[in-house]
């Protein structure tokens, strides 16, 4: 098992997550030892949340959990791939696919899955 | 055009090389703004190298540029994706198409196209 190198970037490595069908990335998020150790027991991808500074299994509130079917590690040992299975078809708080819905002009390349207002009740 | 947060992550943000065809991840890089800009008027990847605290052209020694097809930009505004295309066929710097080039159980995933010791004469 290839032991990540948690000392670059103050304990916090860069996780992607991409569809292990088509290879289309759905988010980045950042992972510590314990959200990696998490990700690795319960088999669904579960980061560490920088804004709410706690551990964040995904899908907890929306039910869009990520089930682990590879996990690939680079040539530094700081960043990983999650290859998952997106449960309800969307990553993003915002409702679309991927996080990544909009291209640097600002055109959305993404398809819109839910309403993140009846999501979330917000 | 999309503008990034450079607050998050002390001026440096993730990006994400992807392949623009097939949508294999090749590499995760970092970028500051001088970098951004620099990636955008050039039409070719160009990180911040953490190691060297330098502009790093990707490929400026290999002659393995990144020229740039597309560049996704997530919702929170602080991770990109360049969609590329790869010269050379090989972004990682031990020769192998992608720096993801293992899973977690130490097996190789990629193609290795290249010897280092011959591109980089060490």
């Amino acid at each position: 098992m290839i032991k990540l190198d948690f000392k670059k970037g103050d304990g916090l490595l860069p996780a992607i997550a991409q569809d292990y069908k088509t290879n289309e990335i759905l988010m980045l998020g950042y992972i510590n030892e314990e959200s990696w150790a998490e990700t690795q027991k319960s088999g669904y991808a579960t980061y560490w949340s920088r804004s709410r500074n706690e551990l964040w299994k995904k899908g907890d509130t929306s039910g869009n959990l990520q089930e682990i079917k590879e996990i690939l590690v680079d040539c530094d040992n700081d960043t990983v791939i999650f290859k998952i299975n997106q449960i309800g078809d969307a990553a993003c708080h915002k409702g679309y696919r991927s996080c990544f819905f909009r291209n640097v002009q600002e055109e959305v390349v993404s398809d819109l899955i839910f309403d993140p207002k009846v999501v979330y009740k917000k």
